[in-house]
């Protein structure tokens, strides 16, 4: 791992620089507005008529009739309106959002379940046309990435293994051999998100070619169509005993899956190199969709604390309430500060500068986040658990991201050993 | 609130007192072997069968046929050889378990789910008959003790509201008026496990009967048969989206239900004074359940530390892991002496004058025990959260008794009191 | 308390707000980087000699012979450049450094002890000659704001009780009674910082005029030389056992003093306002200053984790080390954004209505910079707690930071009502 | 390190084990209570005199004339009465007090600062003493046990060096050769307490004698008396600013020190072993003068709590700090119940199979009474770190306890690696 990137002495250091500027552009003001009038107006009523239909639905791994559909004309009245791709800049001028426009945006995005798919800005599909786009060949552009920019297909991203300690990715045992013109893939990988998903059309797939390369330098990343032979879904992984179907986070395993020499991406060994394109944003986005679910937590806990009382005084009253409401408040207003200056750092800096900004971020929310949804549960008793609140789904999401694209503790070496390294 | 009981001196300053002596007696130690036998030899081939029959069976709501045929199976096998109703001392005698031989073997119950039920020492079962048996008439007795120590049919307890803050016993809002020689209940309640078991015959609710007598007076508890008219399951609440159907934790609704006038416990005003006898003992069982898990979630940490590698070394001597484990250690320890010493202070000091220990162990032990779940999850990584390992379970359920039977926040109001008082 | 001052929904929610612009604005960076220059070059070869006098001295309640006669050279030196008074803005044309540039040169200032007197910034004669500045007649500015802005005297400002709980202001029990054309002053003060330099000439206290107005109209501020009679040094309070000699934090008592009608600051019951005036920017300079002391800790224990091995590692890489250094780096940016935050408020929003983000950061920054600190010390062994670190002194002076200009709980409750009453 | 002694599997899963019964034993309990009497009979009031004989002295760095008197004749009262050198068991029947009945003796001695120096029972003579009695040659124990044993000289333990993390002991870099019939050492220690008193006349020293034997075997234990030439005390080392005049933790440097071969303990490389002795009995006394002390603490919040108003309310109700109050009571509890178990542990299962047990409370009674004092600190604001209570020197103490004999991470290294081997 290559972190020795950034000098400690970088941190903050220069008063006026333009890394301390944290204001949002104003050219991408009129697309945030856009975007909030769009998903009030249009993405709100759509989820539900969506969500009423799944509930009617008794085949829980399928979509109902009809869900779809509704979700479809949403998307063509995005498309319509330039709400469309906004999350990937012009392959062409270079031209788009920048890392902080998009932060801004991304918490928008983050408030309503079925914002960002309306405006084809879902994850895991933000980050594999990014891939496509920067590394693809012009043949893997036109088969995958134009159909997933029209939105027309989904995508999974295919990295964790169940069998060994991914956190190290050099970890990776799922085997690419050639053979032939063609790659021949073996292996088992579990919580595949979206895999589940119909329209999911194409994966890439984390593996290791070359073993014998320096660490460095074993794994690569290939395109493998879900239809490929050998390619088995062989259940849904849960979280906290959800399934999340029907698009599910999926087990599956590769049984001698064939696939074309071409659909390796960038080439043999460059798998890590391939890793640094896409982590840096997908992560600010992550955090920022992280930092409103904080926010709702914190108001959750304000209205119960108000509005129920015991002992003579209001919940937020009574004990130590107050000062976690409090406390909550800070975190989130330091939390949302850094993770803007983490997106300005990768716009200033570069992904690759940045890095040790996106682990700091990385590292920081998910944890700080998921004490201030646990203390809004308190406040609300049993209530807090159950289905009546959104609270025991956003605790479970949260602390999975816990681990997902590295566990704390691999954010925290990176920023250790950046502090250590650099003097 | 009365706890101006036991005055901080008396903690631990009487070296040579009974209350520091921990040791299970000599006449439990063939109990609790009898009891472990009989866990591995009958309860636990039992619970395979149990639960395979449960996997195949569609209606959730409903047990499978052949499932209570061979769980009855059992529990008459436990009743033939006396290993039965142990948790409740003789009627006449007095004779039985004390508190703290109790506690040990309530470690042991803990570690299979049915062997509680099988041996019928399971909850609420439990605190129900401990109150009938001892604040029961004759014919309440031989309507609803009798078969409960038959295990014949099963309880519920009715006391949590959805609608106040109930950590407040004063905020019960059901109300019960006596109308002519019956008592009319009207109110709504919630997670009221085991109200979906079709064995469930009873319940004892706790209401307001007296709005106008001092804020200690207004609450009885009262018989209600499942069957009385006016008695409505809404549905099941969850615990971080489970139902754990088919036994439920049920949100209820009470309109004109009406019982005779003797159905009332103890006389009118009086349920807070039952609330005394029932919450004591089943607290420390609670908590010594809550003590194997966190045994078993450190035992599953250390497991996964010294089976996984990543960045070159078992992951258990990676990062701060190895000190996470030495703390788990620690508090386990400190937990279960607090757990002994408090069961010891029930035998030595009575209920209600050791009831600043049972609320220091309330307080202390699921708040502690959820955060190494949540480290033994971390080192996991998503395996932690899936279906693979107990942990998530185990999280959601350690997580949900720090509301059961009163919040943290009570506890330490209940504690910190007795410490400002009596000085 | 009046908090209903800012909607939680302003928090970071105009994302092109200049509120989020946190650059040093460029007319400011000479006068950074003159400072800069000037602390290396004057300030830092000016303590070595101040210190080897005072290190030679017997009495330690007396300045050495020699010891101001250096300091005042520098402070000549200072004024000849122009470096002088930069904390106050131009009284009347209002020119001057804003809060956030303010702040990044508070950093600066807070690395060499003797840095902010030299530069006549030092508090708490700043907040004294702000308040003169502001609320002060022509006769008090001629009397005492002259020579405090010429650093020929200096001040204390005089506030805490030792008998009352004085974080909460409506407490203060000093009397001062009117009595002809005189104020005669009774009562007891603590920690009055700075009381025992010989330099000191007048004070500000804060005192009880108007025991029978509504509670935020009782208090004034009125001014009293040191040498009036009846004003009486009873002794030096210890700071951790340090009595900070010669200047002091000093235990006074007023007996019977009296000073003219005329040196009541502002008017009678305005005591509350003119605090308004002082705590924004002397809490924000505090801070920075301890965000310094956090970073100085950090390099410390980078320092030493490099440069000492056990059990045949790098104590940085031993155990937990680097994820506390990891944790370290987060917390001291997450708070440095928060502090520049908080300056920019009190610019764009002005000191009323950023008292929350004021609140936000004095509850923050010590108590997590004392955890950083702490931990420093840990890494140290038995040096860390030695005079042959800054470490143990750094912690005791950021532990008294948690008291000094409102406790941690009163900064919390402070925002933690303005979340409560603002929705 | 070898800590493959307990299997994690005794911890606590012998219910009816003697290792449960904490009781203070009855034939020890007649001494308690004498202990307790003597304490505020003789020793109190004697503190008195002692102390104020000690403030009106000059010389911080000898004692003032008059103090060692009054403390003799104490000691020879302690003598008379029987209550002496009771910490260790008789040389030849090893009748004497155990490890459980002596901690419950500690927590007495350590409410009174010169308590245990008066009944000859203070650190660091009682471990010198134990060791000499243990491995010395009958000439040692003529030369240097008798005096100990008799009060008329003090002793010191040289271990800690400023150079290297001493925390791994087999750093220790002060070299001892044999020249002729002649150990010469060479070498600087730090943190010497006690080495400051004139009485002070011998050193235990820990050295390295054999830098090519295994790594366990390198290092020896010599007495050096304190006359020897070559002995130096460079300076007072501090805590927190404090030198602890007169007796101090010396700053020392050893320059061809010259003693007899036959000074050296037990024999050449058997330096850990002699460790091994003295650790169990020192840590536990040190924890239960630490519980001690935490008491302490929660009694100064109590009262605090309940004697001064803020906000209308009495301190102990305002905000989190009932919980506080609440969590320092039941950490106490806990606290204590370890450090018992502990000490039975070292009476039913050796020292040696003990350690993890003593581990196991050194690392958790100074890192939570920390916390304990520093909140008893808090609600203090100012005077809890002033001169007005014993909490800021309590706080500095107790800190200290974090590295002395050997600091908290290392003990959890004890801790972990005993619960991965041992599986």
């Amino acid at each position: 791992m290559n972190i020795n990137v950034q000098s400690s002495t970088s941190f903050g250091l220069n008063p006026g620089d333009e890394l301390n500027d944290l204001r949002m552009s104003d050219s991408a003001r009129p697309l945030l507005d856009h975007v909030r009038k769009f998903i009030t107006e249009t993405v709100e009523p759509m989820q539900v008529e969506y969500y009423k239909l799944a509930a009617g639905h008794r085949d829980r791994w399928t979509f109902a009739p009809g869900q779809l559909e509704v979700l479809e004309v949403a998307k063509n009245k995005a498309k319509a309106e330039g709400l469309w791709n906004f999350f990937l800049p012009d392959a062409e001028t270079g031209d788009g959002l920048n890392n902080l426009d998009y932060a801004y945006i991304a918490a928008e995005l983050g408030k309503a379940p079925l914002a960002s798919e309306t405006m084809n800005c879902s994850a895991p599909d933000t980050g594999n046309m990014e891939v496509l786009e920067r590394v693809g060949t012009p043949e893997q552009k036109e088969k995958w990435l134009k159909p997933l920019l029209n939105g027309e297909i989904r995508s999974a991203y295919v990295m964790t293994e169940p069998g060994v300690a991914s956190s190290d990715a050099k970890n990776v045992a799922t085997r690419a051999e050639l053979v032939g013109d063609e790659w021949v893939i073996n292996g088992e990988k579990y919580y595949i998100s979206g895999a589940g998903d119909p329209r999911c059309k194409i994966m890439i797939v984390m593996v290791k070619t070359s073993p014998d390369a320096p660490a460095s330098k074993q794994q690569s990343q290939i395109l493998v169509p879900m239809d490929t032979p050998g390619v088995e879904i062989l259940g849904p992984m849960h979280v906290f005993g959800h399934d999340h179907a029907p698009r599910g986070h999926m087990h599956m395993k590769f049984t001698n899956v064939r696939v074309p020499k071409e659909n390796i991406l960038l080439g043999e060994g460059r798998g890590f190199e391939i890793s640094q394109v896409r982590l840096g944003p997908g992560r600010i986005h992550h955090c920022m969709r992280t930092i409103g679910k904080a926010e709702r937590a914190l108001d959750l806990m304000v209205e119960r604390g108000m509005s129920r009382e015991a002992f003579g005084r209001k919940l937020a009253h009574l004990g130590g309430n107050l000062e976690h409401i409090s406390r909550a408040r800070i975190e989130i207003e330091a939390m949302r500060l850094m993770v803007l200056k983490a997106a300005k750092a990768m716009d200033v800096l570069g992904n690759r500068e940045a890095r040790v900004w996106v682990s700091m971020v990385k590292a920081m929310v998910p944890e700080k986040t998921c004490k201030i949804i646990d203390q809004a549960i308190q406040i609300h008793g049993a209530t807090g658990i159950s289905q009546w609140t959104p609270l025991a789904e956003m605790y479970t999401d949260v602390r999975h991201l816990r681990f997902a694209d590295g566990p704390d503790e691999v954010h925290h070496m990176v920023v250790g050993r950046n502090e250590v390294n650099n003097r």
